[in-house]
């Protein structure tokens, strides 16, 4: 890069991660939790964007109820405090990601921003660093940027994007946004060559993303427009006006804006991404002894392999299972197997409807 | 029974029930728990014989750390409280009868006494009251009874009797004990029709039991007779004196005593018995939901069959497993394939090897 492109950073923070029960709560979502490592998955996030040059001053939009947990978690990362822009509802990302552009525009006029969710990993940072620089050559040209990650598995958790022609040797055109495929689906796609995971990272100009959403969403971009606008800011808060943001329409960005639009572009890469969605994504991820094991707290273990256990307080004590997921809370207990491990869902699903307290 | 054949109950509580990790406790062990039904063992154990017609005020002999909460739990049980004979340590069964005998025999008199664990159930009484009528037979005639299960299938969990020669339509000679076999050994046990189970219950003359102890360890007979005379007593309880106790070799009656005497019969009988000696055989006894699974507390199941699930306070859920044990307590949780119950001693050694409290 022979000059430099300031990006602002935004942070997408909506979202409990119900499939990460019992760990993941409403008070307590899974990206404020220490699942990977000793920091929490915003701020892993955060570290990594900030460690990019010419990155500014990170936003991070998120449920209103969850303020004071992120600025503690987050405290003394940067010399001043990230701004938090508080949804006091979760509306999904095509709102979210508007009324972080318009923050922009209002505060520090047009600039690139690059849009995070907080609940992936990556393992390449250099690789990542010059994806980016990638995306900000074609953010710059007026494209409206997503990272697509070469798949390494037969993945059905994730979505995928189909590639078009070529931009430039490093971008091309979006061909498609697929919803998660079924096993078949999923192999077909990986042998075509053609398709890339759906990173829900994005980059573009705050401008772009806004002129984009009003074309093709317009509702949406009124309904977020007025949502920013009456909102009460403090220094460090600006918190969205309730009633206006409840009339936007729920909706997805691909969805949205990125399937719709002409000027869609992917930058393929792979920096080692992986979504931190499940306990098994997490079992695959993180380092495992030589039994396949990945354990945390105080644990007994006899004849288990390629499990994912995670105590807390408590002994948890093992025997004689294999691909197993056992999850030990304060107030409750979690054992599933592996490659049921989305199934939380339904357990999840069950405690709403029963308004158990092990959901807070 | 044409006359009342007055016996007394002696209820053996030595032991932990380690298999029973991490509900048993030192402080509280497995005949102290409501793991059958809303009684503890040792309460279903008492209540059972005492249902019996001309049954006597009964005997425990238990460690003394449990004797609190041994009368805690059987109160209100008999109109005067059971006589507790306390051991400073476990020296197996072949001393604790032993001083059970001497007791009988220095309170009331020779007697009868029927010696019962206090950790198995009794699924039918009245086969069970039939066999101690069978059993008063052989043991005023100076035998000394025990009775044997009829195997209902192929099982290495427990040890077996070999059926000799006929006493009595109802009575045999023991031709020999057999220690826990493999399956293999067990398979052919139960084809030749020659086996039964060894309950660990037995029926003789107090004096009787002492006079082939005396013949057959002699060395016990002295130390307990001693251990009993030195004791020390209130109302209900005989402490029995430690030195002389502690000097008791520890070996079990079987050893001592029955496999050696000429005067060993068993009583053939089929009352529904279990050994509750493990998580499994737990789940064996128990009633099941249409998916095989026995579960208490609340529980949460997708997806899972044939199991057995204890929880505590906490929620327990469990997705898409079969054949699993989660058992759940305050400071220590169990996840453990069914058919690898047994190995829960393996976890307890090592929690006693570092001197965990989850022992406690």
């Amino acid at each position: 890069m022979s000059e430099p492109h300031p990006i602002v950073p935004v942070i997408l923070s909506g979202g409990v991660g119900t499939r990460l029960w019992p760990a993941s709560r409403r008070s307590r979502p899974k990206q404020l939790l220490d699942l990977v490592d000793d920091r929490s998955l915003i701020r892993a996030t955060l570290e990594r964007i900030l460690s990019i040059p010419s990155v500014e001053q990170p936003l991070i939009v998120a449920n209103e109820d969850h303020a004071d947990a992120i600025e503690d978690d987050l405290r003394d990362l940067v010399e001043t405090d990230p701004v938090l822009i508080l949804e006091p509802l979760g509306r999904n990302t095509a709102p979210a990601v508007a009324v972080a552009a318009h923050e922009i525009l209002a505060s520090q006029g047009d600039r690139l921003m690059i849009v995070l969710p907080s609940d992936h990993t990556i393992a390449d940072e250099a690789m990542f660093t010059e994806a980016i620089a990638q995306g900000i050559q074609a953010g710059r040209d007026g494209h409206l940027v997503t990272f697509g990650i070469t798949p390494s598995r037969v993945e059905t958790g994730y979505g995928y994007i189909r590639v078009g022609d070529p931009i430039s040797h490093s971008t091309a055109r979006v061909s498609a946004f697929v919803e998660k495929p079924d096993a078949e689906a999923a192999t077909s796609y990986i042998a075509s060559g053609d398709y890339l995971w759906n990173s829900g990272m994005y980059l573009f100009l705050a401008s772009r993303y806004l002129e984009e959403l009003e074309r093709h969403a317009p509702d949406i971009a009124e309904n977020a427009a007025r949502a920013h606008a009456a909102a009460i800011r403090t220094a460090t808060r600006v918190a969205l006006d309730a009633d206006a943001f409840r009339a936007c329409r729920p909706d997805s960005i691909d969805y949205a804006v990125m399937e719709k639009t002409d000027t869609a572009a992917v930058v393929p890469t792979d920096p080692g991404w992986s979504d931190v969605g499940s306990w098994s994504s997490l079992w695959a991820i993180a380092d495992k002894d030589d039994e396949g094991n990945v354990s945390t707290g105080p644990v007994e273990l006899v004849d288990v392999n390629n499990s994912y256990i995670r105590a807390g307080e408590r002994l948890v004590a093992v025997i004689g299972m294999d691909d197993v997921v056992v999850i030990d809370t304060g107030d409750a207990l979690l054992v599933a197997s592996r490659d049921r491990a989305q199934d939380v869902k339904v357990i999840v699903d069950r405690l709403q409807a029963a308004n158990r307290p092990e959901l807070d």
